[in-house]
């Protein structure tokens, strides 16, 4: 089994949802990069339980974004703040002062922006 | 009982994830307005019972913004998309036509973003 960085991003949004023991492993697996094995040995588990403990993670956490879809609204978010980001920056290069220092207060506001999607 | 606009928004962000049940009451109640006794009687349960259903409805989704926060989350992205749209009209209203049309398209990204958050 891959570790899979699409169910780490859905983690980020909806982990919190997740009961404690399924937190847990996900925190071991993803955050703190442990093996199944090292999990199934700390827990005193099989390693085909916290395989499965892990997969019904994953379809918990995919079926909250298939029904909230807002680790995809974020995406967007992100990109278009990195459109913004280097718009804002050709005009900080090529306007007056007044117009350079606007500039670079939306390429700051949106990287804010971004830190947020 | 007065409506709660707060509720409202929770509720489009993770209405989706109450019973069908409750969604129905929730619909009915603030899209398309109807009030507890007319829900009650569309029902055939107590004006009570919706009121039950509604409370009930109400600290499912206030649980999980306070777990999940992606409803503040995003409500910040809409006050920062608004900053970067004022700030796009300063430039685009004093600059050469290179740079205004740079900022036109800073102020039509940041609209879409907005439309996001």
């Amino acid at each position: 089994m891959a570790k899979n960085y699409d169910i780490a991003l859905l983690y980020d949004f909806y982990g919190d949802l997740l009961t404690e023991k399924r937190r847990a492993v996900f925190e071991d697996y993803y955050d703190n990069d442990l093996s199944l094995s090292e999990i199934a040995a700390n827990e005193g588990v099989s390693r085909q339980g916290i395989h499965d403990t892990l997969k019904k993670g994953e379809e918990q956490l995919r079926g909250l974004e298939a029904k909230l879809g807002l680790a995809a609204r974020f995406r967007q978010i992100s990109e278009k703040a990195e459109q913004i980001i280097a718009l804002s920056k050709t005009i900080a290069d090529r306007g007056d002062p007044a117009i350079a220092a606007a500039a670079l207060q939306i390429k700051q506001t949106a990287e804010e922006l971004k830190s947020l999607g």
